[in-house]
């Protein structure tokens, strides 16, 4: 399902190389203030600024508001956001049709949709669609900030290519002319206890699912995460300091038992190498049936993790707007 | 909502000192043998065997078929399965009611609940509560081996407390006197192409949905993972050898764009050390307002870990069931 | 599936002559007090008192928390409400195996469970799951009191057999020696303007999918309903008043756009004939595949909708529990 | 939730007097052939076509496939199809602003979105978002027809204004200067057995949610329907015939125990009168506070119940399109 969200729910359409690309937005409380420019900043941000090794490809991602919207505030109708393709080359991708390009999801698209997916520049599977969410983010956040102000969201990179100093990452990766993968922190500040279910939808739970959405991420941890696999209990545990929950540590990066604590949201995703590595590389060749010698040609990110703070930040507000409604809808007034 | 999956669909219920726990499965085809014999094995996994380091205490774990079952097999109807509770010591739990337990969901559940929480034994946030999720495990991997055979999902511990070896990092855990954390790691075989959505309901965002509702999970990567993240594209990109999807390396942990592609499934999570450790600690005491020293009395697990994998291989077999049918759904006959 | 609700969530499970029958819900606040005497009056009503034309088989029907109730008090986790089978005689049953009864779900169940139903007292089929769905039924209305006590659920008899007294139609029942039908309505009080949604979970739509979950409906109308394809625009249109939105007649039933406006909810469900007539009826024998001459044996109601209106009610004040929970979820605090 | 289905799920979105309205379509298979011809038909069917009573307002009513669609042919992404408003004139509704048009949802929007509604000739109330359904229908029934060949839906009025020759009812409500309502009767044949669950989810309970997301419908019954609440069971019940379930009758309009039975599936709805009458009407208005005399102005339907039928089969085929799917999901190979 291109959906997700209990009561504010987010849906995704569009290709790379079609008309363009969307988000549909169902359960946004009317009243919400939406300008244009509201939009602005974090689009610009998901498109690298003048980042060394993003992309030069620049589209105008303008967020044309199709429904929802009337006099530049919500209406409590869904609201769809639809970016025009308008600096498409598809031509660049037809080429090499012939062969899946690995680390893309050429190979399982064509599987998957037995050969009727739209093939141009990732067409669906496009980061492209990554502007969607980044809207429906930028939705969530300003509910956030109106209905709860004391919430603030921020996602950093905090490694490339295994280095904390972002300029030398990116540096290793121009030097071995190659793509190169990177770390991404979220905090989420003002939380309150008490969000999140304790099985199937705990925070984790719900997290973990749309951050997986977006696209060349490959982990996820909370808190600690991995290295509490070797900590010992006395270590891990965070000691509860008074009533409001604060703990002396945070190992458990806000969550106990699917449930918000009340201290900082903190979680780390992996974000893989970009796949179009301008090196050359091996794969089967779909017309010839061998494995064949290429390179991918066309305007690509060295390093994709460069991009996604602010898809992650989008994603996480997104999942909050949804648990905060949630919460207050079992919260009934006495 | 305490329910998963949109064909094959699992909701739990119980608390640990209560009447007792189970789980409600909806969307099981008719006519799968299903007989309380099949589910010993997984559940007498789920109980640690005898292995150095599990909690002494131990419940018959007899699945009771409520529902859905008429002579050992699926109706059709939704199948409920029941564990009554037997082994109950809940005054060990009562004392230390005063003192919400590091780590446990004591705390958030109180909050959340305004109080009106079962907090005996840690009420509906217990691991007993995963005796359900095994049932459903059983069911779902019968399903797997009746219409999938070739379909094999595996788990395994592969460190406890930062060793690979178990028996050494168990050790460590005795001689600290504390409780220690672990990794499992969980193996698909024989996994068709195409299962999984390019975005919200990526094959990775559906399994680490469903595998954070193992209680003290903290982490999930797939392939490389947060290897990845360092790597060079050319390195982590898998070259595709040949029709069948089969890749030469297998950093993407068989995932591409969301979408299985053929390969093994591979991934693999964090698990927190037990927070019962038997360690003083110093928490937040109710009563009186201040922070106190004390220890967790009852019986508990050293590596909660340890109990781990077939929980982890139950809810992938759960995700697969569902995302196997759901493909069904779409290849509609021609 | 066999759940319903977004927030509240119900799923109904169990068989006529099983264990017993049950309902699991999702979703209920934490705090609301939850006894066994509130269930008893509505479970009674369902029972059917000891007005003529209702089977003489009775089971106690006393409601066992199996999950989510301590010291009688809802915790926030998933209710399970379970009834136990106590008083089955399921040889009146096995007998008529060979020929599936007319209006009743036996072939039906055969075909799409491919034989492996459990079709004693039609199983998963019969009218004893409607105690799940009074049992849920009583916790919706329980929160209805808590936090709208203004809100009241009532559902009454308003024909039978095409009489306006009920005793009349009845005897007509009882004289022609057969089954007869009959209409429910229902009518809302006290209900706040605003809940429901344009189209798909148009409050029509939400009402009447869960009311079609009650066996032997097969109609249902809003406020003039069928009559209002009669009248002239002029006729039929409620005019407004005053600022509260009441309207000087109720043509609309209270929902206008697929929304509450403040007036009285009023539908009215058809209800046919019980299908076990004691008549002799024609069917076919699946043994010999031909029609044969027979005539159902077992207990049974001359009319079921005299059960109807307490399982009419409970229905509707599950949605309506979910719909105030969703719009409060709406409704952030500004 | 403005999304309705499992598997073949609908969105709609837009505004009467926006930038347009239209349907986002997730879960149609790959390789659907679908082009603009496709759809004409059917959206020329709902615009009533020249029958006296509807309104002249005419939009092109092109769809354009904004995403999904790739040479002609469905990808097995999410279809977005979308219809430019052209045609506005809201200068018309900006007049009658201070009055809530009785029958309509001005009102009701007014107090749900607290004032922020969209309320330019309904705005997404608007009957205009049945553009949507109809291309969501073409969808379905595109599916069926490569699918399942055998499933014909039909739609047709059977009555206007009580009359059952339509130009008569038409008449009376020209005569009349009025509006006027009507019946309108979906029959489905070729339709398998089994399809649909015993409770929540019946065939009768889907296709009443569905089809009351129609503007303007405020009955359903399925067979006999209301008149069978005056009938007895020896009348009511139909015969099975034979071992492909054929019934000698079809009081059960195709569905018994919530299950299609393998017989036509048959249902009627009742439509309301136009609520924009060209009669002089009271109602409140909100600047005086009064009730005050005012006629409608603006272009309207004599008669709505015209336009519904391509509506009613177009809702119909995308439950039967999810069914259908669902269905398959649980009949796994073999």
């Amino acid at each position: 399902m291109n959906s997700f969200g209990r009561i504010f729910r987010v849906s995704i359409y569009g290709e790379s190389h079609g008309n363009g690309v969307g988000v549909l937005i169902d359960g946004c409380p009317a009243g919400l203030s939406l300008q244009q420019d509201d939009f602005l900043p974090d689009l610009k941000r998901r498109q690298g600024g003048n980042l060394k090794g993003t992309t030069p490809r620049k589209e105008d991602d303008i967020p044309a508001f199709i429904s929802g919207v009337f006099n530049e505030t919500a209406t409590g109708a869904p609201i769809n956001i639809f970016f025009e393709n308008k600096n498409t080359r598809s031509a660049d991708y037809e080429k090499q049709r012939a062969i899946p390009r690995p680390g893309h999801a050429d190979f399982v698209a064509n599987k998957k949709f037995r050969g009727f997916e739209d093939y141009r520049g990732g067409g669906h599977f496009s980061g492209r669609l990554t502007a969607g969410l980044v809207a429906a983010g930028v939705v969530a956040k300003k509910l956030l900030s109106k209905y709860y102000p004391e919430i603030n969201v921020q996602a950093d990179i905090t490694k490339i290519g295994g280095e904390e100093n972002i300029e030398l990452g990116l540096q290793k990766a121009i030097d071995a002319k190659d793509s190169v993968g990177g770390i991404v922190q979220c905090v989420v500040k003002g939380i309150p206890i008490g969000l999140g279910e304790p099985f199937f939808d705990s925070v984790e739970s719900l997290i973990s699912h749309i951050v997986f959405a977006i696209p060349a991420v490959k982990g996820i941890e909370f808190g600690s995460g991995f290295a509490a696999a070797e900590m010992f209990g006395s270590e891990h545990n965070d000691s509860i300091e008074n009533e409001t929950g604060k703990t002396t540590s945070n190992n458990a990066g806000g969550i106990v038992g699917g449930i918000t604590n009340g201290n900082d949201l903190v979680f780390r995703i992996a974000v893989k190498p970009t796949s179009s590595t301008p090196k050359t590389q091996n794969s089967l060749n779909w017309e010839t049936g061998n494995m064949e010698e290429f390179s991918i040609k066309g305007r690509h990110d060295l390093c994709i993790a460069l991009r996604v703070p602010v898809v992650l930040e989008a994603v996480t507000a997104c999942v909050l707007a949804d648990l905060l409604m949630i919460e207050n809808a079992i919260s009934l007034p006495s």
